[in-house]
């Protein structure tokens, strides 16, 4: 593991020692939603952003840091942390244990380690250099994607198909229709389970870039790859596609072809 | 605890000890779908039915048991064991951690004792003559649903909207729109949050019998009620309203009506 996964994994860590406490707890919750719907943001999530950051400015002084809760610091560094301390509020105030700390860093640009952490699980998994892999209980387990013949056979997932436009939902029932298998409700996890080899894609929109870079070096260490609707590199539209076996690419982009947005350059 | 209380947590225990190995691992599962879609059952479903039944015959050979793999033994025994060894096998196949055993104790007729356990999260949710409660790890926490002030203060959950019939999916579409928050995908685990405070209300559709008779006993001894979409008790309609706040009783089922079966006696 080189000095900046292991960094990676501290940063997951003291986000879960900071976080994992208000879980199931009492917790000051606000709604930033507004016309849009209930979007809960707690004192865990700014809790565990803070942690973070004050890691790293102490560590890297010179890296930048992009965040959900408290915004941006030198964006335009080489290096550039990209971090979402509490994927899935709304799970979170659930009490439902599939929310995620979501760590990337960006080099020049592009997300080159990712982490995708649970705490109430104690799971970090974790792409970049080294490779892809899973901690759990002191132990590393290495991750990949599986085989799917067709997409057919694909178990795919979406968080909830009532935060597509229209236009997308149509799109989703397309490939839901032609899958065997479909899980709801998921958040970032499902993004784990596609790079562990237990789903086979994950269909969402709206995504900003603190919920899809961590994801795009654990699925791409492990196998599989992470596109906006086009087949090209994430990016600002906030739609994602990701695929475990890139035979599923081509039927998939095929489905959603008439609902992907223009690329959009990403922001920052 | 009384004696048959702890023998549900053994049961428990015995069926964790036998699924756990097979999760995210290698498993036969064939599908019993048919033209309604996939229905996974794997060997691990197989596998944990068996063992306690096998427990259940060597401790209390009179007693009489149901079970989703295994069908029924003494059926109209005074006291009957009602087994769902893996609620949720869509989850379990996705390497999702919200899969459940579901073990409920039926004492003529009526569902005494209940218990939802998730191996992986260690957890075990019982409820009965002795209250609610959540044993993890060695400790226990007692459960009590939450107060809710009204139905636009509620977080909902259903399984997946696609699983209602039409006239069902209007009726859960109308108290989507009424409530807080929604989540998807959770099985029978969002009715454990339901009795740990965290949700305000399950709805469902289309369950059987093994499925929703240990929820009833943990969520009534926690504080909330389980029924059907009239009110009246669960029966074979399979429609399922699982409330943590009596106050929030007539607005849903208000809301639900107009989709609601006629009332239908329980099998066996």
């Amino acid at each position: 593991m080189t000095e900046l996964e292991a960094f990676t994994v501290d940063l997951a860590r003291e986000a879960a020692r900071v976080s994992l406490p208000f879980f199931r707890g009492r917790f000051d919750q606000q709604d930033k939603g507004g016309a849009a719907g209930f979007d809960p943001v707690t004192e865990a999530d700014r809790a565990a952003e803070a942690a973070m950051r004050q890691l790293i400015t102490a560590r890297y002084p010179h890296h930048g840091v992009i965040g959900e809760e408290y915004g941006e610091d030198r964006p335009e560094a080489d290096h550039v942390w990209v971090l979402d301390p509490i994927d899935g509020t709304r799970a979170f105030v659930a009490g439902l244990p599939l929310w995620t700390c979501l760590i990337a860093l960006r080099s020049e640009g592009q997300p080159v380690i990712g982490a995708i952490a649970q705490p109430y699980l104690d799971e970090i998994f974790l792409g970049g250099p080294s490779g892809a892999q899973m901690l759990r209980g002191g132990q590393t387990h290495s991750l990949k994607t599986r085989a799917c013949a067709g997409i057919d056979q694909a178990v795919i997932s979406t968080t909830d198909p009532d935060l597509f436009t229209a236009p997308e939902a149509q799109a989703w029932a397309r490939v839901r229709a032609a899958a065997r298998l479909a899980r709801l409700g998921c958040d970032a996890y499902a993004y784990a389970m596609l790079a562990a080899g237990h789903l086979d894609m994950v269909v969402e929109s709206g995504l900003q870039v603190w919920d899809w870079s961590a994801l795009v070096p654990v699925i791409e260490a492990a196998g599989g790859s992470v596109t906006n609707w086009h087949g090209e590199a994430a990016d600002g539209s906030g739609q994602i596609l990701a695929i475990g076996d890139p035979k599923l690419r081509a039927p998939a982009l095929a489905a959603l072809g008439a609902a992907a947005l223009p690329g959009i350059s990403t922001p920052a």
